[in-house]
């Protein structure tokens, strides 16, 4: 893959700036920590979201919502990462609308065509003096160069650990082609339904408004919503794609196009999910859970959801310990029907389950496999056709260290 | 409080041994190592059982299901550690019923009088020859001295660090005495409507069958059915009454002494509740979880499950950090409805959130008190009159590693 920056598609630049809301990084030398990043496209840009289901939801997202629900054409995106500005009251809302109001001001565009993002601690008032004085040199370092783009990830990420970029060039029948970028930051609070992550697409493709939210939510619902760290819902979730139209191309309905964007889209949604999940706060393994067979969508999506939340499902793969029952556990109190005598589970390829009977196998063969980074665990039901997959990580020492002290 | 041990209520022998199902202790002297209880009682009893809602249910848990729906009176319970007897097949209930016939035969009595119950890993057959082997010293050691019952209650602990046993005396209008006893293994896997858990409650008071059955429930159903360790519910829960009348003194519905006895047992419940959310693996805090002024009864218990099950709340307790906005986003994604503008939320008396907003506080007070054993969570709605409360603990290093390496 050739690489991957969020301001890759025509007509984007993007940047991040260490504003000063993560910890200084004083004398330690390290340079590289960023914390409010831009996205800025030089043409207006249509742009559809999906967020979080929380009932609570911070105040730099509901500012966001309700600008893309106007469907206004947008121009920017300022995302700061330590502070989600949440549960802080009216002056959250004052906060994000500042914001945006010193970045429309710079860019020359309105403050309604620029939406905000927080991510970071609940409960605390954004350093808004420290984002708007950061906000000239924002402006100033936009750019298209890869280097740009990168930063402004890097301003996204907590306690992400490694970047999570995707692009795709999407030839199309014509013999055209566009571009998709994508973005994201996990890690921890993630759950189905979006979780602490932000995610953000471009593309420099022409597609409308009904057509755009469409192709999102198709490629949300299999990806981002399907992935699981710790089964908290954050209150700051959202995944928006800008598209610009400056490649020319326009992208309609129910033709061959429509079908090659919507399975590049989908396909970069799925690499940035698992990437999220492979990711997750002490994470040392990727769990890939399929359930076949369902007698129905909502069974196969609560058993995979019950296994993928299980604290001893997970804390078991970490210590590479083949305790299996707790698969087939998992799945017995998760809500679904099915006969416990016809269950069948792998892990790895490895038979571990037959009829409901647990196997016994090779404990040297197991071992080896458990030791892998990336495990898959396969759920075979036979009630009926129905399918799904979650993906998610095991539970660490450093899972529990992270989030005992995330705060300080 | 006097001494509280199962065996205590007249009529009740009890013992247990060391079959060799838990690891050797070998040369290093611990002597006190125990995996078969044997629980008796002189007269025919009858039993009230709840159970795992798991679909998935143990074979020796199977096999007392059917018994205790006949009404028939028991005189034998047998509870083995170690081994779950779960997901093996057919083999599993005739392991159950071997040791049940096994039992029946050294106590001269009926094996469909026998009741028997497992608990530790799934999917590994019953080391059947060994427990009937150590039947002749149970039986022989069964006995109505503390001793003997405090060691049943090591047999049937697995990751517990401490034996959970409760007694109390009810004193009736008719100045007459009953005994309640009762005992209780957690501590991993557990989450409302049982998990992993086995507790049993023994009576010398003489309770009609649909009436024990009743107090049972109503016992068990804001105590046992209120407490979460990780949110996992085994294959192989239960918790049984005994009640063998040998006290000569009758307990009918309707009467002030059914509601003394039903107060005494509720009261019994919710201590060993306690006691096994305080022990639950890795524990080292124990978190009370109260929601007052939901809408509904649903709504409460949908909010003390969500924040009682967030890893994010329970590893920031475990970390004494103050991050409270995490309480208030696991109310916010558990599906109850509220106005997330009206929440106030007290941790251990200390106001943390009003109207929504999270308040600032003084760090040191705050320290202070996420530093005591026990904490408190107080969220408020203010949308109706619905209550509900969860016991749960904090998540720790410990968790990780005991579950990391259950079976090795």
């Amino acid at each position: 893959m050739c690489e991957a920056y969020i301001n890759k598609p025509q007509g984007f630049k993007a940047c991040g700036v260490y504003a000063g809301l993560k910890t200084d990084p004083g004398n330690s030398g390290n340079s590289d920590i960023y914390d409010v990043a831009l996205l800025y496209s030089e043409v207006p840009a249509r742009v559809a979201g999906v967020y979080t289901s929380n009932l609570v939801k911070g105040h730099s997202l509901v500012r966001s919502i309700d600008i893309i629900k106007t469907n206004k054409p947008c121009r920017a995106f300022v995302i700061n990462s330590k502070v989600a500005n949440s549960c802080v009251g009216k002056a959250g809302y004052e906060d994000a609308a500042r914001i945006a109001e010193c970045a429309a001001e710079k860019l020359g565009v309105e403050p309604d065509e620029v939406l905000t993002a927080s991510t970071g601690t609940i409960g605390v008032r954004l350093p808004v003096d420290k984002i708007c004085d950061a906000m000239p040199g924002l402006v100033a370092s936009l750019s298209d160069d890869p280097e740009a783009g990168h930063k402004a990830e890097r301003a996204i990420m907590t306690t992400d650990t490694v970047p999570k970029e995707v692009m795709a060039t999407v030839s199309l029948s014509s013999g055209k082609e566009v571009t998709i970028s994508g973005m994201a930051k996990g890690s921890g609070m993630i759950s189905p339904n979006l979780a602490t992550m932000i995610g953000v697409f471009t593309t420099d493709a022409d597609i409308d408004y009904p057509v755009l939210d469409k192709l999102l939510r198709q490629a949300v619902s299999h990806s981002f919503n399907r992935v699981c760290v710790d089964g908290d819902t954050s209150v700051c979730d959202m995944v928006t794609i800008w598209a610009n139209g400056a490649s020319g191309v326009a992208i309609s309905e129910g033709t061959e196009d429509y079908d090659l964007f919507a399975k590049a889209l989908t396909d970069l949604a799925t690499d940035i999910s698992r990437m999220i999940a492979k990711d997750g706060e002490g994470a040392t393994k990727l769990l890939e859970i399929t359930v076949d067979g369902a007698a129905s969508d909502k069974d196969a999506l609560l058993i995979v959801s019950a296994v993928a939340k299980s604290p001893l499902v997970k804390t078991g793969f970490f210590g590479e310990d083949a305790n299996f029952g707790r698969i087939i556990t998992a799945a017995g109190y998760s809500g679904a029907m099915f006969d416990p005598d016809k269950i069948d589970i792998d892990v790895s390829g490895l038979p571990v389950c037959r009829d409901g009977i647990m196997l016994e196998f090779d404990e040297d063969e197991a071992a080896k496999l458990l030791h892998e980074e990336e495990i898959t665990i396969e759920i075979r039901l036979h009630e009926g056709n129905s399918f799904d997959r979650m993906f998610t990580c095991d539970f660490s020492y450093d899972y529990v260290k992270i989030n005992g002290s995330y705060r300080t």
